[in-house]
């Protein structure tokens, strides 16, 4: 392998692009409060040691998956503004799923078929209501501190929805709209019941979102500031409808949810409630939002709610002024420095950790104090915060190893930083001489959400952290203006981190979470009785009318379809029902009319539709799309307009 | 890692699936004319040596290209009914770019743009013609024999268009429909002009199409057979206009042409014309026929040709029976085995090489004796065949290595088969002793296409051949019904091949070219002049109204959008032109509105527009979707619909 020959780099470009978001920064004409940053961040620097590519090569072939080999772990990534949500192999970095959430897929038919707009939504036209989306998180639902297997979840931050993935099938099966919010960012499962003991696993899943509107947004209020808001939601796990949401202050990025239920927590910029990011940034401190979900609930049951426009979904109010007294309130505002950007819970349950983005620390907040809080036992919820170490320059998104030690990502400093959680509360209590920082690992570049092997379960076992960079640059061969982004794994299982691989993903994942294997039970066929519409007969050759609407049964079974050709008439509404009769896993059929727009897949025992109208008469052929036999290309029916 | 352990598996699955395979087609209670290919695999099987796992695991690390390293090649692949086009890194199988062709894709805005929409057409109501596609073949502009990078050209089989993806940028400029045909499935350009001798570059691209319609196909002449036909079509490799199109008869596939710029071929299956599957099988043969583009173009500028409906494209008769005599054909019909597949043309140029599927040959016809047929001085076009090797089960595609070895994928016997073709030619002669057959090698499973590094050019080098597996089954973790794709990049260099790895791929890619990687030649920044709309002002505050007709002018600088809110009303068509003024390489930008499903990406230098209804009152935030900067979340605007 020839190194990078017609592509001479500068070594040193990590440097120069550090540079250079930094002149971005300049160039708004703005202080940012940076310079401090980079004199805590040339002090830390000294703590570990910085990694190269050099050290880590020699690691990287290690962990190779070889051909006919499994790998170990499932990564489950958002697509970010693609609205998809995709399957990755670990330690292998190959894509096993892109699965079609938000967006339109004619390879799937997503957003084709009657089943799945059923799905998305539909304008009174029957075109698709939305065809975009913007993923940002996926979670799956919990047994006793682990994943299940049972669903996942994935946010719109654009159209403010949230996705369900079955996690047998990793398709979707249900999308709720949350109402009067926009920026739907952060979002969580927990992961027991706050209130009813025995049930240990995943009941409801939290939502934040980032914007303030006002409160309805109808149009009206525009230049009222204090009727704008920001509501925190909880939707029902099971039958994914909004149990209540919270008004609270500031915008919420993400969400996270600790081990015993009682709480959901977001990391808040902006308590400023600006519009220009001058104002965004002016107060020091910001916070991170914790809510007492049993007492919200309290709350909802004793009618204490309104509710906003045309939703029906109670809103209880979690602002600050209204929850000063801690032995009622519904919310704990912990501050910490401006403009977090993540916050993740320690596998021990004991810590959420809220990073800086804009300073170079990150805010470890104790979970027993916050609920301590909660119960009048704490002065103030900054007394909640037990220790915040200077990392580095632009802290987002911290992973565990399960072993008591953190792996932040340094956006600025395109770097992650390893450090220790006990020693972080020593230095905060005043011992000077512990070593927080235990390593430093250089990514390329500019990494956004960075997450460890099962590291957001209990079971976090310490083997891998993966970083999601937001700039690929000189890693891949060029293809154009746009550059596809790089996910690098590292090996986390020493004391030393090391870099085992540079993988692409296609624009642009934000946050994932990395899943051992035999937490996932798929299937591979579908069950036919399964489908209400079923075509059960595989020999069907039935072309029901009613006045100008027909509707055509059709099987398939490799290489044919149950009949050769179909007669409707110019003007038609037509509707085609396709069962795949194969059982043969990986047996999956397409179908797909010739100049009229249609196409889907069937999977094994599948059974899918699409509705049209006949607008151009003549001969279609209609032809199987999806590799499945010999005779494939023979697979074949016409659809014949009269 | 772990070697498959929670996933036991019967290590003779090949065999079980071959079996499975054969019983589908058994199940549709027909003969296919099999077993005699069954007899000739077991005589041929012995000629090679399957190459396991066991073996190649040895070898696949030698390739592995590690962190910071650059791949050598590029891939450059369709993606089937996902409707796009890839470009993977090769040996390292990693994507690099997911090309929105004749899909939609809220990532880049494609379909959503109204640059984008204007090359995708749209419907009187402003949606778009077309949201699927089915592309099969990629193929690049030559000069010289090989590749330079200019031009990529995809097909779609559903909606029977050609698209044109400029290397620079990779992508499209440019989509054209194809006038009266349905099933537009080969597709190659010519190599240098077939009759001005200085021309040495790509000056046409030919299409080929798979299914018979009624000329042209209003509703009429339904029933009447002999009114049906094929056209294979030529296009302006500039304009991308349609020069021509040429009757024929049978179903073609996959389109080649010949390195002196004189011959195009298209294999095909079907002659019979039938419409059930078992019709298309009846006939013994089928042929690979060959069109003479000069006198084509002759015949066109003398005026000899018809055009079909409301398409003003002329239409030549290139049918059997129209062309008896060789002197004036416009058509040659060798005659191949039944229903045969692929046909591709070795590097120097001598040979075509068109593969059995429902035979277990291979046809190897000399170029030369096709042009002496044309010129009278061969008998019959069946002569033209100089060889036709028997390979295996479902021979479907060949690539070559330039050192006058072919390798030809086997469908049904889910290998790659390595045979020499001059020793083919010299066994049809009736040397009985010497060995065709040169090694095999089992891939998993079921493979489609398969090609070589630079295999498509004289430049042919012989390093890498890409087995493009139609069912992976087993080789990934399950992630559901429905399986990734197998793409397995193969180790030519040597006497015997060599498995590297196993790849995914979204399905489902079909065929693919290995490019090295000098030749191609990208810009990373636009060039803010080449857009006529383009918001030059960063300081940009315009908002234009006429009568409901409202343009908003922005630009993007990180972390900003030029106007930190804009005023519209309820009921404007509102026009959003966004100039990204970023210079920096990979500073894309998006931009996207709450709720009002908009969604698109700006490059650096680039610019984009919208066109949608304020049908909704409120505030709607907008934002960059696209991760730019440390302000990034603040990096924000408002919608105000009053």
């Amino acid at each position: 392998m020839e190194k990078n020959a017609p592509f001479p780099l500068d070594p040193s470009r990590r440097n120069f692009l550090g540079k250079s978001a930094l002149a971005g920064l300049a160039g708004a004409g703005l202080s940012l409060g940076l310079t401090g940053c980079q004199d805590a961040t040339s002090t830390t620097a000294q703590a570990g040691t910085a990694t190269g590519n050099a050290a880590a090569a020699a690691t990287h072939g290690k962990f190779e998956v070889a051909p006919g080999q499994l790998d170990d772990y499932y990564i489950i990534s958002s697509g970010g503004h693609s609205g998809d949500m995709r399957i990755y192999g670990c330690p292998s970095g190959r894509t096993f799923k892109e699965i079609p959430v938000f967006n339109v897929d004619c390879m799937v038919g997503w957003g084709i078929t009657n089943e799945s707009k059923a799905i998305l939504g539909t304008k009174p036209d029957g075109n698709l209501r939305y065809k975009t989306g913007d993923t940002h998180h996926v979670h799956g639902s919990y047994t006793d501190g682990t994943y299940d297997g049972k669903y996942f979840w994935v946010n719109d931050k654009l159209n403010n929805r949230v996705a369900r993935i079955r996690g047998d099938t990793f398709e979707v099966d249900k999308i709720t709209d949350l109402p009067n919010v926009q920026g739907h960012h952060g979002m969580f499962p927990d992961k027991r019941d706050p209130v009813k003991a025995d049930i240990n696993h995943t009941t409801r899943v939290f939502a934040g979102s980032e914007f303030h509107i006002p409160l309805p947004n109808n149009g009206k209020g525009i230049d009222d500031k204090a009727g704008h808001g920001c509501l925190f939601s909880c939707l029902d796990a099971e039958s994914m409808e909004v149990r209540w949401q919270c008004r609270v202050d500031g915008n919420m990025d993400l969400v996270a949810t600790s081990y015993d239920g009682k709480l959901a927590a977001s990391n808040q910029y902006n308590t400023e409630n600006g519009v220009l990011y001058e104002e965004m940034m002016s107060a020091e401190r910001d916070a991170c939002v914790f809510f007492n979900v049993a007492r919200i609930e309290e709350a909802v049951a004793a009618g204490k709610f309104t509710t906003i426009g045309t939703s029906k979904v109670p809103v209880v109010d979690g602002r600050a002024a209204a929850n000063a007294d801690p032995k009622t309130a519904l919310t704990c505002y912990v501050p910490v420095p401006k403009n977090p950007h993540g916050v993740n819970i320690s596998p021990d349950g004991k810590y959420f950790v809220c990073s800086g983005k804009l300073s170079p620390t990150c805010s470890v907040i104790a979970t027993q104090l916050v609920e301590d809080w909660f119960d009048g036992k704490v002065k103030t919820p900054r007394d909640c915060v037990v220790g915040e170490p200077e990392l580095g320059l632009g802290p987002l998104h911290t992973g565990f190893d399960g072993k008591g030690n953190a792996f932040t990502t340094l956006f600025l400093d395109s770097q992650i930083v390893k450090w220790n959680v006990d020693a972080a509360i020593a230095q905060f209590k005043g011992d000077k001489a512990i070593k927080v920082v235990l390593d430093r690992l250089d990514v390329h570049y500019q990494p956004g959400h960075g997450y460890a092997s099962m590291g957001e379960t209990k079971e976090a076992d310490g083997k891998f952290f993966n970083s999601g960079n937001k700039f690929s640059k000189d890693r891949f061969l060029p293809v154009g203006p746009l550059h596809v982004e790089t996910e690098q794994l590292i090996d986390i299982s020493g004391d030393k981190m090391a870099l085992l691989h540079d993988h692409t993903a296609y624009p642009e994942p934000h946050d994932a979470i990395i899943v051992r294997r035999d937490r996932i039970k798929t299937r591979q066929v579908y069950d036919m009785a399964e489908f209400p519409n079923a075509v059960t007969d595989p020999k069907s050759q039935k072309v029901e009318r009613k006045g100008n609407k027909v509707t055509v049964y059709l099987a398939s079974q490799a290489p044919a379809f149950s009949m050769r050709e179909f007669r409707v008439k110019k003007g038609d509404e037509v509707t085609i029902i396709l069962t795949n009769h194969d059982k043969v896993e990986d047996l999956t059929h397409g179908f797909a009319i010739e100049n009229y727009d249609v196409c889907f897949i069937v999977n094994p025992g599948e059974t899918k539709s699409v509705t049209f109208k006949a607008d151009k008469a003549g001969i279609f052929w209609c032809y199987c799309p999806h590799f499945c036999h010999a005779l494939h290309l023979e697979m074949r029916s016409r659809m014949i307009v009269e």
